[in-house]
């Protein structure tokens, strides 16, 4: 029953995308940890436990680019969550394959290019387009799912 | 196959109520953009880049409004996706549509208010009102779920 | 229909776990408000209405504690709805039920463990051990679904 719900093309293109996504906003985690050690830059007093006293009030401070890559992570969540939970909605109100792929594509690619821009600190409109571009096609899917599923 | 499903009334009446509070949330981000411009309180350099030195250093700051927009996009996102995830299992478990509309119904309008309550700053409990009758509302599809389908 | 798809075990399993993980990131928000209010560390003027001039002064401030619980709570969503959205597709890509309740159970008991670590502010690598053993699980789930539904 439920396996069967996987041979519906649109369904496997969502999935794959979703999951591409998702992938990359986790890996926002591990970066934080990377920027958190190379600056030297703590929230937690148990992450500095083993360093000396002095090394300790210096390192439990905010960083410039620690706080960015934060940023960008929280922006993932606000925009990457409701993607995948839109185009969940999306997909079973049954659009066309064509018009789904494109959504799911631009979608993607947008958040790539939105963290390349915030992390690499592109001038702007860079970060804005990409960010404007990925919410655009999340409206756009809910608009679609709606007109299909409206009951209130 | 996958458009059978959303013949399912409570289905068509959960993407509904779900898609309305996932725009509302989404709704924020502009929100904040708007409150950051008006204010003049930026978060990254390049935001600031073509404006003046002096300019750039009173605008890259903190600002109350633009705080408060933050936490209750943060709000939102601690809420609202937890009450469409929730609401996915609650939808599968086969409740009947009318227990369901209400759940629906309750929590929608609950985050509404809550939004009005936090960026027009009404005097308390409005907020904490508001907040815990939707954290309700999630418990309770999440008991009736879990009642279903409890399988450890 | 729609019923008929919980007659799946690996959808019941998930459903269970992913709605008790859920329920523990929900109850961050009363932590907080319980570590805000037996600290005295408000964020909002509205929230301390009620209190005298100089109360109110004293009591507009952050607090170490809360903020634990805050960042807490923002690793709970990175990590928790990740796993959730994930978790779907992997359920619909049809894993053995062994294979997956493994995943399940493993995640729900790092997230467990991650939550004492951090609240309780265990020394490390407790809060980082159990927040890398639920980033595995998850990538472990998604490479799965992955490699069975790859369309792009």
């Amino acid at each position: 029953m439920l396996a069967d719900l996987m041979q519906d093309e649109v369904l496997r293109a969502f999935s794959s995308y979703a999951l591409i996504v998702i992938l990359k906003v986790m890996m926002m985690a591990p970066l934080t940890a990377y920027y958190r050690f190379t600056r030297g830059a703590f929230a937690n007093e148990e992450d500095v436990a083993l360093k000396s006293a002095e090394e300790k009030k210096k390192q439990l401070r905010t960083d410039r680019d620690v706080e960015r890559v934060r940023r960008c992570h929280l922006n993932d969540l606000e925009n990457v969550v409701p993607f995948v939970l839109v185009g969940l909605f999306y997909t079973l109100s049954g659009p066309e394959l064509s018009a789904a792929l494109l959504h799911f594509r631009i979608f993607t690619a947008s958040r790539v290019f939105h963290t390349i821009s915030y992390i690499g600190a592109l001038p702007q409109p860079c970060r804005a387009l990409s960010f404007l571009l990925g919410l655009l096609v999340t409206v756009s899917m809910a608009y679609h799912a709606l007109s299909q599923v409206l009951v209130i």
